[in-house]
């Protein structure tokens, strides 16, 4: 028996099919940036069709890939990113494109967000854990009720990512507790809608999907989806979750004192709660508190938008040479440059990087603070191409290492950490994470832990597994712990002090540019 | 017929063959760096006896390349960089290396800085023109008499640059006034020793060479030197002057109101001046004032120490994939690069460089900051290469600005910039510099302009020109003048206000760093 977790990227979307021990069959990969457009400056958008269109390959893919029959798969679910939503029409089909999380139209989204200031911001985020900023659905929503009102009288339904696959694979609107969550409009105390803020926007509860929590059953694959996807007819689809959620249970990270770091695309930290957290400080400090895909717990997470996307970034403007080293060798060139970094020490000769490529993040006030950019700072004739890279890599660490501080001062105690994502591949990095976290670095045997956890889910849906205590006891393995080293250790807290201090200091100068 | 000017720089030497008309026969390059080492951390020296090879070879290749008769050169001399000093025995052999002015050995001659301090600071600028820093040859001086006791007793001369090859063509040790005063022990409105320094810092005037005015007979070239160098017995050699001097007069900036920009390994902003201004406003600027090589004039300079060494920087950095297509095309990797700016706009996309990628210069106080570092500010994911280097050339030009200002509130008018150096190649960079400075930029036909001001000294010495007026109005041509384009002006006088923030802000930074 089998199960699959099909994981809903920033970019790209990964079917992964394993057995019931946890062990990957297949994993099926497939980039969906053809479904992104950007129609004017800071506009962001998401083509549902051409979205499904690819979904539905992948998933194909997958299974054609793993040299099984599609009704050996007991169950799938999905692993999602947030934020962004489909308006579909009552018949279920796309009334436009999709608003992607990282639009900025309308000046980042500046009239919506004034109106969510008027119903109170801490109000808001005690309601819902989403710190103020124009990324969730809900500014969007009010954009496009506003500019958009012939469109906005059209919508059926308002659907999240695994929502909107969830329809097209059985014909229900469900979502589940944590991708909920990124909509802004999601009590997480009470767990449902918030009456509160729907009456204050005057949003109809009707054209939100239903909601339940993870590893339920949402229905059966319809046939026409069957024919879509290579799915049976008849799959179960289980209720997934948020992707950092889904992550976080496909490494165990289930309970109070254990917490993840992914450099992904972003860049993230967080650790699991026995309860919500939703004070002024988080707010301040720009930490989300989600419900988790694990009943009754919660998950706080500290977000920096751009970190992957740094170091990619800097492969397309300075690492021409190891891309084509890399072409040559059939190597990767994100490898090629991240192991430039051991030519450097700790401290990159003195440069340190500001890491808000694409504004800053969680940690320090101004939280999502879209002026902030990148700063490389102490340069000198003697700085080498891998001290510019070490800085890069370190600057990004020391950022996350300010998240863990956040959620350590509101009283989450952080005692390893479980590294996934692009950035966990290299052993340099997680010993760098190591050494300026002070903290044991985790690397889990299955990097794609989302896709897992994606598939845990749909297992314990059809009842493959009994508990999720049971499930990760069993499946969650681990390669290898990285111990920090106390000399780097002390080394880096005196660098992690300098960098903390950049920030602020900066701020004045971001301000008047 | 002919005359040569050797222009002695940080690490080329050129020596330059001239008609009477100022128009260049033919030029030969030698890089000296091989004459460089760094025995330790921080250290810069320098072998004389290895420059004196490369010199000598220099010379006999332009002789042999100009295709004529040694004894058509009717005279020479030597334009070379200042500070550093070649302590050697009384029959002219050098005691030991020279120390580079780059050198900052004992943490940047702490304690010789201190004997200067307590002399006075404003004090030793109202006599030598020289602004307080590390870089001149009194706090080397200071450092071998306190270090090396026994070597500092073996030294019958300290020859500067010029005043060693002097030494070695004619047997003479004779400088000249605008040399002199980069030792910082030179009165330059005396133009004479400092007998105030000397007796206070117990130097002996009798280990000085003797300081004639520029362009004045030093003696002739002896027979031993005429075989080394391919210069005909007997060819006269006169004092010449500090590089930029040199410079100024090859290009003719000879009086007020005139200034000129090198973009050279260091970035220098100069303006002639009727007389010396050595006010405290000066000091806090580090500003130079130095004799000129037109008698009774002088010329303000701000520097920069890191300019086209930036650049070259870069290209070692960044610069692969053009200087591998410069080798394959056989064309000028720095063309390449700088050429790269045009497609980006002015404000590079929102880049800022401040380019003290070897310590703040001139301009702003504090001046000659080692702390002060290199800094990229305002990086995000849409930032190309091009919006770097834009960055990068912006930041100079920004800083030279900073000179300008400076000179001006010394109470010199500039009315129009020439271009010098490397730098000045590119049709790129001089638009810019117009449009930054909003001051007319004059491309002078010779960029070798420091070659062609000595070798008109030595036209001068020898009577081939009656007056400085007369030469430079013959000789002195000019290509190309460009004009400040209104719009981008007023565009770059928003960015400089920008710009000119930024050192203050990073201050506190670099303290902690």
């Amino acid at each position: 028996m089998y199960l699959l977790g099909l994981d809903l990227g920033s970019t790209v979307c990964k079917s992964s099919i394993f057995d019931v021990s946890g062990d990957i069959v297949c994993i099926s990969r497939e980039e969906f940036s053809s479904a992104l457009s950007h129609p004017r400056r800071d506009w962001v958008e998401f083509d549902p069709n051409i979205f499904w269109h690819i979904v539905s390959r992948n998933l194909r893919n997958s299974i054609k890939a793993a040299h099984l029959s599609p009704k050996e798969i007991a169950g799938m679910s999905v692993s999602a990113s947030g934020e962004l939503f489909v308006p579909v029409s009552s018949n279920g089909n796309p009334v436009c494109k999709a608003i992607h999380w990282s639009d900025k139209r309308d000046a980042g989204y500046r009239k919506s967000l004034q109106i969510i200031k008027r119903f109170g911001t801490l109000r808001t985020y005690k309601i819902t854990g989403y710190p103020f900023s124009a990324m969730p659905s809900l500014p969007k929503v009010l954009w496009l009720r506003q500019n958009r009102p012939n469109l906005f009288r059209k919508i059926g339904r308002l659907l999240l990512l695994e929502d909107f696959v969830n329809l097209r694979l059985t014909g229900n609107s469900v979502t589940d507790y944590s991708l909920a969550m990124t909509s802004q409009m999601f009590d997480i105390t009470k767990k449902d809608w918030s009456d509160e803020i729907l009456d204050e926007m005057k949003i109809s509860r009707e054209i939100l999907p239903d909601v339940y929590p993870s590893g339920k059953p949402v229905g059966e694959v319809l046939s026409e989806a069957s024919k879509d996807t290579g799915l049976a007819r008849g799959t179960i689809v289980a209720t997934g979750g948020l992707d950092q959620c889904c992550g976080a249970l496909g490494i165990g990270v289930t309970s109070e004192g254990e917490a993840f770091n992914t450099t992904g695309t972003c860049e993230i930290v967080a650790a699991a709660s026995d309860k919500p957290v939703l004070h002024e400080r988080g707010l301040r400090s720009g930490i989300f508190c989600c419900p988790h895909v694990v009943e009754n717990k919660y998950l706080l997470l500290g977000v920096l938008p751009s970190s992957g996307s740094t170091l990619k970034w800097f492969k397309e403007t300075f690492g021409e040479v190891e891309s084509r080293e890399a072409e040559r060798n059939g190597s990767d060139p994100y490898s090629l440059i991240v192991e430039k970094a051991a030519d450097s020490q700790p401290g990159s000769g003195g440069i340190f990087m500001l890491p808000h490529f694409d504004g800053s993040g969680s940690g320090i006030a101004p939280a999502f603070n879209s002026e902030s950019k990148g700063v490389f700072f102490g340069l000198t004739l003697s700085s080498r191409k891998s001290d510019i890279i070490r800085a890069l890599l370190e600057g990004i660490t020391f950022e996350a290492r300010l998240y863990f501080e956040a959620l350590e001062e509101l009283g989450l105690k952080v005692r390893k950490v479980k590294a996934m994502g692009g950035g966990a591949k290299s052993k340099l990095w997680l010993q760098m994470k190591a050494d300026i976290f002070g903290k044991k670095v985790v690397l889990p045997d299955v990097i794609e832990g989302s896709s897992l956890g994606a598939a845990l889910l749909a297992g314990l849906s059809c009842g493959v597994y009994s508990s999720v205590k049971r499930a990760t006891s069993e499946i969650c393995k681990y390669q290898t712990i990285l111990a920090p080293s106390r000399k780097r250790l002390m080394l880096y807290n005196e660098y992690y002090r300098l960098f903390k201090g950049m920030y602020p200091v900066c701020l004045p100068l971001f301000k008047s540019m």
